[in-house]
């Protein structure tokens, strides 16, 4: 090992495990000269898969756990019981400062819980965040939270602001990201008491806050961030998951049609192509736990290599733009100028 | 007039007003020859718009009306001030028993607020829903709220279980539509409060209850009716519809790119339009005010007149089911087993 950051893999998180973490990894290796990777999980499955690799003992290293986090084992059973889970012990690595970030595809519950109890939280952020990306017709939105928080009141909606506000100028170059609070359009019942009240908070909270926005902002590309309560920010990735999955399918089903369909799928099959690559979902994997006093990404359980490579990639970004760090700082100020709980 | 039921049809509401209103209620007469319509407006626009149709007089007359409610109107002052805009006195005959139904594609707020205020609610129910309809992969759901309430209560939630229910069986002949509840999947914080007090409510009130339900789910076609908060809702629909504009969008843009694709467009052009078709948002215009003692149908306020025929036949549909009744008479049980509030 070296002086590159080092980022720890829980090799055995997800639907698939080491099956596409290794060659994840070994991607990332190939193509990132500046970070070094610790695959956290079963040695001798680990160690097999890699026997032929010229990276084991260089930029790459096994630390052994004997236990797996399984994908639907209640988060505070993990916590509590499964002290040598991959999971565990890679969350435990950045903890000793030994790995700089941590990325997994398990349990998400579990990540989240395992995470606030090893890392903690920043001072004067109550509870953490996951913040991910979707694509925009002009380039892509941030929305949080994505579920680690429901009943969220108006002040952790402030918190969740000041945090991806942080985030987005680090990650992004972004000098003054736009930041909007998820709402809805009605008049004199615009918004729920929560949402009332969060738009005061965040009014005060210095950053560039445009105020409301609705669902289908999220998609327009006039708004960096989306700010909403974990429920909400749920419903809203899994209602689009949902509707791309019936498009997809339909466009599918209109072109298998009959011979004369099918041969005008085939003549428009390039375009098709370079349409679904757009908004593949596998460059969006990556969901970030903001909050924390220190950097764990989350992959989604299915990712593949590619997607989980690009979990990884968020996950050097935020280390390179020491993202905590910055949300840290961040919050001193507030706290030092008497704005924060 | 003769005894086919009447419609009464807020011509000078949404964003087109008698442009789009007249010409679909003339679509509808052509169309269906068992129901009336009353066109309540300015007399003098719609008396020239109808000159030339022999319906005048026949099926179709016009009630004048001299106020308008404005599409970004506070509902409270659209219901103190304006007694004789056309969507007030369309609501009136709607009361007075002059109509069966009524339709609008003015300002949903004000709708509902003046709504609720003269035709008072189902005995049993305390807050009217708005119940729309989606496409799903193999035919369509119904969800709702869809902003009518926001900070819903897990009974309100119950209750709009119920209406749906007996809404879809009535309208859509289907003996026991699957209802089930918009929730998240985490583990543990599965639900908030709200939603897990609603999951038991729900789960005893003799309906064909599934359990929780994702925000996939809605497009899956699994369920035929997702309850929810209103927020919730809206924020769903708003986002799907930004969504699907987007990918619309795209797709315009992948075809063209240059010559060669605008070629393979010009040839997918067939099963492009077929496959647009299917999800075009017109026929899935109109959305009802369940849980008042008589029928109100909103539309979409930039409705053209295919969309705006659409919620009209819906509240034909409606009418011929004796929705209102069904949902009486269901609470009216419910009432006296003591179940309800």
């Amino acid at each position: 090992m070296n002086d590159h950051p080092t980022i720890a893999l829980d090799a055995m998180g997800g639907d698939f495990g080491p099956q596409v973490v290794v060659p994840a990894a070994l991607e990332i290796l190939n193509h990132n000269q500046k970070v070094d990777l610790i695959l956290v999980g079963d040695e001798g499955v680990l160690t097999q898969a890699l026997a032929s690799s010229p990276y084991l003992g260089n930029r790459l290293a096994i630390r052994h756990a004997s236990e797996i986090v399984e994908m639907h084992e209640p988060p505070s059973k993990a916590l509590r019981n499964k002290k040598d889970s991959s999971m565990r012990v890679a969350i435990d690595l950045v903890k000793e400062g030994k790995a700089a970030a941590c990325v997994s595809a398990g349990n998400t519950g579990a990540l989240m819980a395992i995470s606030k109890f090893v890392l903690k939280t920043i001072p004067g952020i109550d509870r953490p965040a996951i913040i991910g990306v979707v694509p925009s017709l002009n380039g892509h939105t941030h929305v949080l939270d994505l579920g680690a928080n429901v009943d969220s009141s108006a002040e952790h909606l402030r918190q969740f602001a000041i945090m991806a506000y942080e985030l987005v100028k680090a990650v992004e170059h972004n000098p003054n990201p736009k930041v909007g609070l998820l709402n809805i359009g009605e008049e004199e019942i615009k918004g729920n008491e929560q949402v009332k009240q969060a738009m005061k908070l965040i009014a005060e909270s210095h950053i560039n806050f445009i105020g409301s926005v609705e669902g289908n902002d999220i998609y327009t590309g006039d708004v960096d961030i989306v700010v909403t309560d974990g429920f909400i920010g749920n419903v809203a990735l899994k209602t689009s998951e949902g509707l791309a999955k019936m498009i997809s399918e339909a466009l599918k089903q209109a072109f298998s049609e009959n011979l004369l369909t099918k041969l005008a799928g085939l003549i428009a099959l390039p375009v098709l192509r370079t349409f679904r690559k757009r908004f593949d979902p596998r460059q969006y994997n990556g969901a970030s736990l903001v909050g924390l006093r220190g950097i764990v990404v989350k992959s989604h359980g299915n990712a593949d290599c590619v997607a989980f490579a690009k979990a990884i990639e968020i996950a050097i970004l935020e280390i390179e733009h020491a993202v905590p760090e910055k949300i840290g700082a961040r919050m001193a100020e507030l706290i030092a100028e008497g704005m924060s709980a």
